[in-house]
């Protein structure tokens, strides 16, 4: 039995969302224990909805705050005790569960993360990972946002852990991988970028495949795609004012003049497929790896579905025991950096 | 008289698309003359295509050489002496001309230009500028290129040479400037970014609005945007990913089936103002800020009606003298910052 942790209170349709997402996930797999962090009363009165649900797996832990949307991160940490996010997390620090699902603050459940799990032994940050819908299918970009200064063995071990997380949760036998920066030479790049390309091709655990330039982003090129949070997460959130841009213009455009109404209502169905296309709440939550324990941030607008999902990831994350290879990988790729340090190779 | 000049051989469509560029542009401004540089020969049979164009503001400048698309900066620079890149770019540095137009290789115009034109005196960095359409408008953003790794003061000659750019150019009287980071606060980004907003809150001649998350990039919340060239270019090469992807899925969507191909060819008109809206081929050309005369680098698949746009920009970047506004920025902000450093104000 997998235990998994969700914030009820967390993200903007709590807890309604949250709750249903995980009657959801247990009706869906029968291997998996969840409980229920938030207000008792909150989660007694949801649950209602629910009588059919397998109740043998599932508990409840009274958590009496939640930490909201909009609060700063580390003040609402510090003063809620016993806030959701807290509760839950320290479920995991305990043993008492193996992971921990939040659709809630990010930055919230990322600094709570650091603070009660910590990172793992050998891991110098934790990283959150997001996925990227491409041409060619899926990649997943990281570090996207939990570090903001990064040194080259920083990203080589987001490299590290990326592919662990493509090989054994998303099924990518030998992914490849690649880091974010201008030009396709490895004398392309700033600073950083240019020790990280120097310390990956040493890497022997890994398929590296050298740059990947912004233009190649979305042709899939790579399984994974390493980076510092900072231009990680430039990259990300100027790709969703991009499109949130390209949606907006299209649906201005297709309501002008009854011949181009017609014309969106007749082809509504293609765009609703792109819009499909471009989802990626099929993945549930961007895990933040490197903590002790496995943790899914969702979406603030996640659906039941979605949760489910970041369920089904936790689920295979913990089964697969993607921390302990992504523990291996790095004690190995540093040990041989620092032999081949050591006899003078690099 | 403005003497403005193109390179004949730059571009995917040269020496077509260059010369029909010019003729238009002769044709629709009165106060510049043109010199065209590239192989005189082939420069003599394209213009038998215009036998009404005004001849008395065409001057013809021979080069033996040009650098492809394809070719490594560098290398081509040294080894091709007589190419239309540098026997354009002599002509400005001689003061023969005002401005230096090429659709061609970026890297090799940008190179040449620091090479032979050299960067204007108090300016650290020259800036590559790019146009990005917003919901709101256009905002320009720099540098995107030119330069990967930079120091808090090169962003901010970058903010300020935008700021010209803007209120000179683009007839924006009290631009707004930003810098792009992450978190909105003016303690989020990494150290350089801090390190900029700082410098930027000092400085008295830009109405400066702090931080720009990637998420608003494409809403258009200021008129200029300010980074290091690294980041600019991810950000610029990423969108243009995203771009090709959605616009490519769109295209797969809106083909399947009888009834979505109706739909699309209902909507072709909504999709073509949409596309339009996208393409900032009305402002000719990304200018290089910084450098001894102006140099704009237009697109490499640049129409003659985005050439033509490029000599207007070109034209009025030297009618408003946006150099001197520059130098003048420049020398009165940092003669501002010591006076402050002096007197142990920072």
């Amino acid at each position: 039995m997998h235990r998994i942790v969700i914030d009820v209170m967390g993200g903007d349709f709590a807890p309604q969302n949250p709750i249903e997402g995980a009657v959801l996930a247990l009706e869906e797999y029968q291997d998996i224990e969840i409980c229920l962090v938030g207000p008792e009363q909150v989660i007694a009165q949801e649950l209602q909805r629910y009588p059919d649900c397998p109740r043998e797996r599932l508990r409840i832990v009274h958590a009496s705050e939640y930490i909201t949307m909009e609060e700063a991160p580390g003040i609402a940490l510090r003063r809620k005790k016993d806030s959701s996010i807290r509760v839950g997390l320290e479920l995991v620090k305990k043993g008492e569960a193996d992971a921990f699902i939040s659709a809630g603050n990010t930055g919230a459940v990322m600094g709570g993360s650091l603070l009660y799990l910590k990172t793992m032994p050998g891991v110098a940050k934790a990283a959150i990972a997001t996925f990227l819908p491409t041409l060619s299918g899926t990649s997943i970009m990281l570090d996207v946002g939990a570090n903001v200064d990064c040194r080259p063995e920083h990203i080589l071990q987001f490299a590290l852990m990326g592919n662990s997380y493509a090989r054994y949760v998303l099924n990518k036998p030998a992914p490849t991988v690649g880091i974010l920066s201008i030009g396709e030479e490895d004398s392309k790049g700033n600073d950083i970028t240019r020790q990280t390309f120097r310390l990956l091709n040493e890497c022997s655990l890994i398929d590296f495949r050298g740059n990947v330039e912004g233009k190649e982003v979305y042709k899939g090129v790579v399984d994974v795609i390493a980076c510092d949070g900072f231009t990680g997460n430039i990259a990300l959130k100027v790709s969703e004012s991009l499109a949130y841009m390209i949606s907006t213009m299209l649906k201005e455009e297709l309501g002008r003049g009854w011949f181009n109404k017609l014309g969106a209502v007749l082809s509504v169905k293609a765009l609703k497929r792109l819009k499909k296309r471009l989802d990626y709440t099929e993945y549930g939550g961007a895990p933040l790896l490197g903590v002790n324990g496995a943790v899914f941030i969702s979406h603030g607008s996640s659906s039941p579905q979605a949760l489910k999902n970041a369920f089904r990831a936790a689920r295979i994350y913990v089964e697969r025991g993607v921390n302990q290879h992504i523990y291996d990988d790095i004690t190995k790729t540093f040990a041989q950096l620092n032999h081949i340090e050591n006899n003078g190779q690099v």
